[in-house]
């Protein structure tokens, strides 16, 4: 059966591509609220791929933007039951300008798919749809029932999936997860993501004079807010690069022999590595090797700073407000929300006289680890191998998926995590892609994913 | 004949005020060139005044924006010549929603006009005009040659201002220079300011990867550009809010008995300071007051920063590139090419590896202080007590005047700086304002200057 299913992938090759394509021109950032009715449209699309093949699906409304549930229905023959996630809302462009090709003009270059989604998770996700879709069009049926939920806040946080997937419990109950929201580890080898950072994202204000004062006349008398900000900032950093927030590291334990073994195995080139990201140079915390620091260390990263004048040439203003988004990346077992707390008062306590802050919450996330001694993670390594025709590296992930520790809570399943486009991806930068083998081959993939959970 | 003419200002009271109206509303934004064009159209408007009064005028170009020079020519009598100076150059709006009524529609409330260049310097500048205007409408010539030079951009350090006093030496030669781009001491008091404060204006531009990275897949292994110029910029300052540059203060002297003597005199409000700013408390440099902060000690204060994500919500990015505007106010003897050097220094110092830095230069200036024993500064005394009835206060300003070292470099000439605009004016802020008692009162100021001068 198997065969058919993979030949009509890749007859249906460059049908996939176009169809992605459409799917990609719709530009639903969830961050931006101006582009509210762009998630529903891609919501509505993803709708119509399910209608198409003949599985049950239906848009659900949520506090925020639309999710997808969709499910094929029970097969003959039991196995265990799968819900594919994934999610069509996409990160804002930035600096447009830094684009080769629009954001959301997909273009292809090189045998890679450049918008912004093509990978994180437009791309990625519709693998799966794709694949289900070449097994009911092969076969009528999918080798085991299959549930869908395919949402639009992810890269928002998912604030609303916890309410949905408790609600939905019965619905959306499962063996596994999968989803496809990770990068291969290289060129030549997919991997298998079984664990993830967890993510405290915050928001500093800082307050001083009622509005923007000359810094000549009122220079030297007041505290300026940007002043106190870099001030604050830096007092939450040590010049080893740890952080100095006190009990951060509290639940922050060693990584086993095991997990080195595994870390050697990948053969983790640190080259290019660097060259891939264009920085001077490899840095961060004291006493960890690069690909610790990437997979298992916490970490505190600035990423925005605005306030004061910031036009072309000098205007000599203390700044009335100024802002820095800090976010933190946290590692098993430490708790979001502890940490959350911990950040807080040190930020107050680092803030100097004269100013007032203020800590806005945004994205807070726990950390996540699967376990490897399952079924369905060897049913994922045959599955990659079978559609890659190469074995795949199990690695670990600095980014976060807020929802991997919801569908453990809440369903009791496990995640596997299919991890189909390259590291470089430039995943919330500019000139996103995804390459035209991976999406082909990850479409596979998850074809086969079906086929072996079933064996 | 002084009183024919102060006659004459307070009958055209409310045309003068119409007149201010109308300069006010073009936007001559310097900072920014697309404003290139209003800043032309601000010179025509100052030329049009001396045309329409019959005081020979000339709009000369420079390398950026033009200025306009007038000459009322030699007067019988002889008498010192004085040379005006001000500018028609705004600056920026800022967050033009923190403005009650727009920055370029001038309105009146509450007695006082209200837009961008009410007091910096349009307002304040005009009433040297008006007041020639004055003589030259009721006697038919000036008590003493007046010359005048307006330019249009001050707000961006006078990059040309030097090339035209020096191409222009002769036609500009004076015995004073006086001009009114600084404020009163308080609401019943004039002032005269016989100091300000030199400036040192830079950008330190950080940056780090080629492009913005995901902070989770690429965060802890990389030198994340925002928490270094976070490092930079508290690199530069202690927790005793002083600087710490290596050799910031070699050169800067304790104020003498007669100067402290001269700020207890003052009677300064710290209270109605405060309040003015709307800042939590004032802080400043440990072993200062507040007074000799904001009049007589260097500061560093950041201007902007700018970075990475500053929407709404959250967007983990690693910036690629982080800026912050960053100035320094000096005082005498500080000398601005070497501040501006061991600034450099110090930042690269303080740059932590595995980023690069650059360094913009934008503004410097000296820093300038009159003798206070020159029969010019007693005619400004008595022309100021004339005007207002009150005797005017002796002040130093923490604002910098890089005209003023030109001047008294290229022509030999000290400068009367008269201030008739509150010390709250708003002048680079939202809500910038002239009182209108002010402007007619600083008018008969400017017009007793020059019966006095020639006395």
């Amino acid at each position: 059966m198997i065969d058919k299913t993979v030949a009509y992938i890749n007859e249906h090759a460059d049908a996939n591509v176009e169809r992605l394509k459409e799917l990609l021109r719709i530009p639903g950032i969830s961050t931006d609220p101006t582009h509210k009715a762009d998630i529903r449209t891609s919501a509505e699309w993803v709708l119509r791929v399910f209608s198409g093949c003949g599985i049950d699906a239906e848009l659900v409304e949520t506090a925020g933007h639309p999710c997808v549930i969709a499910d094929t229905g029970p097969v003959d023959g039991g196995g265990p039951t799968v819900l594919v996630y994934g999610h069509y809302d996409v990160q804002p462009t930035g600096d447009e300008s830094l684009w080769d090709s629009p954001a959301f003009e997909p273009t292809v270059r090189d045998g890679k798919i450049f918008a912004r989604g093509a990978a994180d998770d437009k791309g990625q996700a519709l693998t799966h749809l794709l694949a289900a879709e070449a097994w009911m069009k092969t076969a009528g049926k999918t080798p085991i029932r299959v549930k869908f939920l395919i949402e639009g806040e992810e890269e928002i946080g998912s604030p609303n999936l916890g309410a949905i997937v408790e609600k939905f419990k019965d619905r959306l109950s499962c063996h596994y997860v999968a989803l496809s929201d990770t990068p291969k580890l290289n060129d030549r080898t997919p991997a298998i993501t079984y664990g993830t950072k967890g993510m405290v994202y915050k928001e500093i204000v800082v307050t001083g004079p009622s509005q923007n004062l000359h810094s000549g006349s009122f220079g030297g008398v007041i505290t300026n807010p940007g002043n106190a900000l870099a001030r604050i900032l830096d007092s939450l950093r040590d010049s080893d690069n740890r952080v100095t927030i006190p009990g951060f590291y509290d639940n922050v334990h060693a990584i086993t022999d095991e997990e080195t073994r595994r870390m050697d195995d990948v053969g983790f080139d640190e080259r290019a590595f660097l060259q891939s990201m264009g920085a001077p140079a490899l840095t961060g915390e004291a006493g960890f090797s690069t690909i610790e620091r990437r997979w298992c260390r916490p970490t505190l990263d600035v990423n925005g700073l605005f306030g004061g004048y910031v036009g072309e040439g000098a205007s000599t203003v203390i700044p009335a407000k100024v802002m820095a988004k800090v976010s933190m990346r946290i590692v098993p077992d430490q708790d979001a929300a502890t940490i959350s707390a911990a950040f807080d008062k040190a930020v107050r306590a680092g803030t100097p006289e004269g100013v007032n802050v203020e800590i806005l919450n945004h994205n807070m996330a726990p950390a996540y680890v699967c376990p490897l001694d399952s079924a369905g993670i060897a049913a994922a390594e045959r599955a990659l191998e079978a559609g890659y025709g190469a074995r795949p590296a199990f690695i670990r992930e600095g980014g976060s998926l807020p929802i991997l520790a919801i569908f453990k809570e809440q369903l009791g399943a496990d995640s596997l995590m299919l991890g189909f486009c390259m590291p470089d991806c430039n995943a919330h930068g500019p000139n996103e892609y995804f390459g035209i083998d991976d999406f082909h081959n990850g479409t596979k993939s998850a074809a086969h994913l079906l086929a072996e959970l079933a064996r």
